[in-house]
This record gives C-alpha cells, structure tokens and sequence, in this order.
C-alpha cells in the first residue's frame, strides 16, 4: 500500500533539551513505518548537507562568539535550505515529514537571550521559510527546576543558568498559547510511551482527514 | 604618529568580478600605510573566521544547489558577524576599514538573479548589520560587454550569461545613483594609478575633515 496525504503533513518535535524530543521522533516515525505511511524524519538546524555545514559553525566550540545576528541569520539560513531541499518537496509528495526542531526553537533561545527582539526574528524567519508552519507542533514541557536528573544535565543547566532556560520554557509555551489548534502540550516526564499514544492519537486524527484505511487500533487510549 | 578619527571611516569597494577591486583595495592601503593611518584591509565574504566558513558554504561549488533565500541569508549572516567583530571595533577605535564588497554587492547580485525582492533582502541586510553604512563606496564599473580580456574571463562570464552581468551593473550603477554624495563611481577600465589617485583624493578629503598633518601631496591630479 502507498499511501500519499494530499498536501502532505508537517509535525514538529520542539522543547528544550533533554526534554526526549528525539525518542519521540523515532516513536511517531516506527508507528508510521508500520502502517506504511510515507514519511521523512528530519531535523534542524543540519537537516541538509548545507545545513550541515552551517550546524558545525553554529553549535562547534571551535567557532568562538557569534553575534547575536549572525547566529539568528544563520538558523534562518539553516531552515530557508531545508524547507527548499527536504520539507516542501515531501509535502508536495504527500508524506508526513517528523522534524526534530523548527522555528519554536530559535524564538525561544534567542527570545531568552535577550539580545534580539524576538518579532523581529520571527519576521526574517518566516521569510526564510515562505511562511511555512507546521500542522501540529508537540511540545514536550518540562520545569528546568526539576528537569535536573543527571550530572551531565545539570552542568549543562547551571552552565547556562535555570533562569535562561525558564524563559526557554516560557517562550515555548507562550507559542503554544498564541495558537493552540496546532499544538499538542505534553508533560515531558510522563512514561515514553504514554506520551507517544498522546502523539499517536493526535496524527492519526489529523491522517484521518486524508487517510483511508489507516485507522482500527488508532483509536486515544 | 598615530593617528585617530573620530567615529573612524569606512571605505567600501564595490563592482563585479575582474574590476579590479583587490588591486585598488592594496592601493588604498599601501598609500594609509606609507601615511602612518591606522587602517584594517578586510573583505566580504569571509572577514571572520566564522565567516570563512560561510563563505566556503557560498562558494564551494561542492555545496550543491542553495536556495534563494538561504544564499541571502548566508551572506547577510556573514555581514553580521564582519560588522560586529571586525568593521565596528576598528571603526570605534578611529580606524580607517578598507573592505572589497559590502552590501551593494549582495543586492546587485541577488537582484540580477531575480529569485527574490531586491527590498526584502535589504530589509534583512539592514538588520543584520545594524543599519552601518559606509562614509564611501568606489564603484569600479565595467560593461560586461567590453570587459572581456582574457580568455578565463570569457568562460566566466558566458557561464554565468552577459545579460546577468548588464543586470548586476545596473544594480551598482542604481545604488550609487540614489546616494551620490557617498559614492565614487569610476570607469574600471581606466589605468591602475589613475584610478587610485581619484580614490586617494577623495579619502584624503574625507580624512581632511578630522585629521591634521595628513595633506601635503595629497592633492586630486
């Protein structure tokens, strides 16, 4: 059976990290593999090999200061790429496309950085991506306060400061508030596998529209 | 001696490929030197380290096809990272920066490419370098026409189409004629030394107006 969604469908991981956003994305992308549903799971920044390349300049210690422009043009570089070489031409082939971060991301951190006025940024990024949005965003919540399970976690929290990371939180959740139709607010620390049924449930409700035959033991738990 | 300016001067050279720039750009440099005039020679793409891997991301004919928008985007993010890490300091430190293409060039070019508004990559542009504006742009023009001396120089320009090279002059020649008191627009073909005592001349006016002790022989021929 191929199954192709008229228009494709567009669904976004985002929440900060440590908040289990890749185990998601493998979850919702096994479940759709088993249905033969037509799909691309992806990420950002670094989902193209351009994107690649500007991920190393952003992410690698090596790079030193970026100012605070050029780092917000670069993940906007990143996205514009990947919207042009990944995720247009698979909506267009009527798949469902899993992405590991999208725009929630760089209006969060930059939002809690302070240094650039988040409008602004949202502006230059939806002209990068012709404006395309996800049909559903899920964003996986979690308290920074009590996000602290490891050594490794809490390094990087204090690294970068509790306060920084719950204006993180608070900017994703902000988002979600601004345009609830199009998010699914989970709570990140509840059981991998209930929140994949939660993430189930809310795709297939969304396939259903388009999709014959792909329902039977879809059904919220 | 040394000697500063106040608020530093920004020289901007700017015009298609084989005008000459980097020839005129050691000019320029050569003359402040012999002058004792603290000056930066830089250039964009690639006046940063982070740049440089930027502009491999523009230049590398490995990277494959960029999107439109990721381009621009790269290249602005290249200017931000320049203008905050390199054009500013100097300029605050009372420097002259001599630079070879600024934003003109990112215009012209992306407007004779006509993927994208000319306005909305100016917009960006702006943004991404905090609106900083040279004191003067050198136009070096050349009509790609007659601007064929070497048999390299022909492969590039027949890759790329004659009339892409009319478009990008008329984009130079179309920013320099809605700014005119902030531009020098001389005929690329003229001889070297010709050309650069026009530009001396016009940088030694421009010192004039904040530094002493620097006149002397400096008079337009």
């Amino acid at each position: 059976m191929t199954v192709t969604i008229d228009g494709g469908l567009f669904v976004v991981f985002e929440g900060g990290d440590g908040a289990g956003k890749s185990t998601q994305v493998r979850e919702l992308a096994g479940w759709l593999a088993e249905r033969d549903v037509p799909h691309v799971v992806t990420r950002e920044p670094g989902g193209t090999e351009a994107g690649q390349k500007m991920r190393t300049i952003l992410l690698d210690p090596a790079t030193g200061h970026l100012a605070p422009r050029a780092e917000a043009l670069l993940y906007i570089a990143d996205k514009a790429q990947h919207v042009d070489e990944v995720v247009r031409p698979a909506l267009g082939a009527g798949q469902v496309v899993v992405c590991d971060r999208y725009t929630d991301s760089l209006l969060a951190y930059q939002g809690a950085g302070r240094a650039l006025a988040v409008d602004e940024v949202d502006t230059i990024s939806r002209w990068g991506t012709h404006n395309l949005r996800p049909h559903l965003t899920v964003l996986l919540d979690v308290d920074p306060a009590v996000a602290v399970h490891t050594k490794d976690e809490q390094d990087r929290l204090e690294a970068a400061g509790v306060e920084f990371h719950q204006r993180v939180r608070e900017g994703f959740l902000g988002l979600a508030a601004a345009d609830p139709d199009h998010y699914l607010v989970l709570p990140a620390r509840e059981p991998r596998e209930w929140i994949a049924r939660q993430v189930r449930a809310r795709v297939a409700d969304l396939l259903g529209l388009e999709l014959r035959g792909c329902g039977g033991t879809m059904a919220p738990p």
